[in-house]
């Protein structure tokens, strides 16, 4: 009863500072990794005395990984919302790809996609419990791609093609652009990886894009 | 006089002693990332004693920039390895392209492929010269792409197409498949991005590939 009083009053003093620390960790563990970053650097970053991050984490694990799902929340959003403008299925496909150009460009947390940094630190098996999330956040952007091109399918938008295998492709081409833009700072890959997809799917398109 | 001397009569104790650690290191920093292992981690693998490492490297930086290159040697030692196994430039492309399947997962070092790795910590501007150095790697790989497209061209294997587009985009999709296949430990993703790149080539071409 108490806890829900304090719902419909906002969010406590605690609860506030457990989530500024969670946005400065996950903007700490993007831009450098989460190696990279130490609990003492978080502290610093969020304006806490020291030690002051340990009163709302456990450890330095637990907070990587609900900086992870902050993260992931803040690029899944993105996607979703440009999804949610296209009205037809083939748009919304093409959307959902679109979207990694203002990935890449200009990122949701500075350091680029955190999917992508997060995949690369957790991919030795040393992270067991950071990569179950990265796959978990991978395996929705990915069903999201094979879902809209089912439905452009489904309306005879598009030609019958292997949804799964495409939105694995089309995820792999728009990480490796959003890395290659970022480090060499120009945009011209991401750019040359968004347009190959859409090339692709134009030929085997139905009707013409909006 | 000496120095011929001692090049004839093979490595000295101390160059291999360095080689050893500049391998062992290049293994560390693939794995965890160059901020993940510290020297004295690559001291311990490299059965040295306590600060061995800094009587043959100044610094850390310098350290890290020596694994590197060396690493990305062998990562571009295997593709030009590949492409030299092909006589016909179409071939040649393609065994560019396949050449990546092998690193997805068999990597020339633990970790993966070590271009991708250091692209990721190397991107935001905090280690200015090993990015060089990674940009330098990349530009390699692309411009040995995008010179086989353009002898496909050139023999009229293949329609006319932008070199230096298809070149970045080929990196891209390989080096997301690879990062989908480590993440996930599953070669579907790397098969996926290669089957893609050569559908797209196969459409385009003037002869069927060996």
């Amino acid at each position: 009863m108490s806890r829900r009083t304090a719902r419909i009053s906002g969010p406590t003093k605690g609860e506030r500072t457990r989530q500024r620390i969670v946005e400065r960790a996950a903007t700490l563990f993007n831009l450098r990794g989460t190696a990279g970053a130490s609990m003492g650097d978080v502290t610093e970053a969020s304006g806490l005395e020291k030690g002051g991050v340990y009163n709302h984490f456990a450890s330095k694990d637990e907070l990587v990984l609900e900086a992870f799902d902050y993260a992931a929340g803040l690029v899944l959003g993105r996607i979703d919302a440009a999804a949610a403008r296209a009205a037809r299925p083939l748009d919304r496909l093409l959307a959902l790809l679109d979207v990694y150009r203002e990935v890449a460009q200009n990122p949701p947390l500075p350091g680029g996609c955190p999917l992508l940094n997060a995949a690369i630190e957790a991919d030795d098996g040393e992270k067991p419990a950071l990569r179950a999330r990265v796959r978990r956040a991978f395996a929705a952007w990915h069903k999201r791609i094979a879902d809209a091109v089912d439905g452009a399918v489904a309306a005879d938008e598009l030609e019958p093609i292997d949804a799964e295998a495409f939105a694995s492709t089309a995820i792999a081409t728009l990480e490796g652009g959003v890395m290659l833009s970022r480090l060499f700072r120009d945009p011209q890959y991401i750019k040359a990886a968004v347009d190959h997809l859409h090339q692709w799917l134009g030929e085997r398109a139905r009707r013409l894009p909006a």
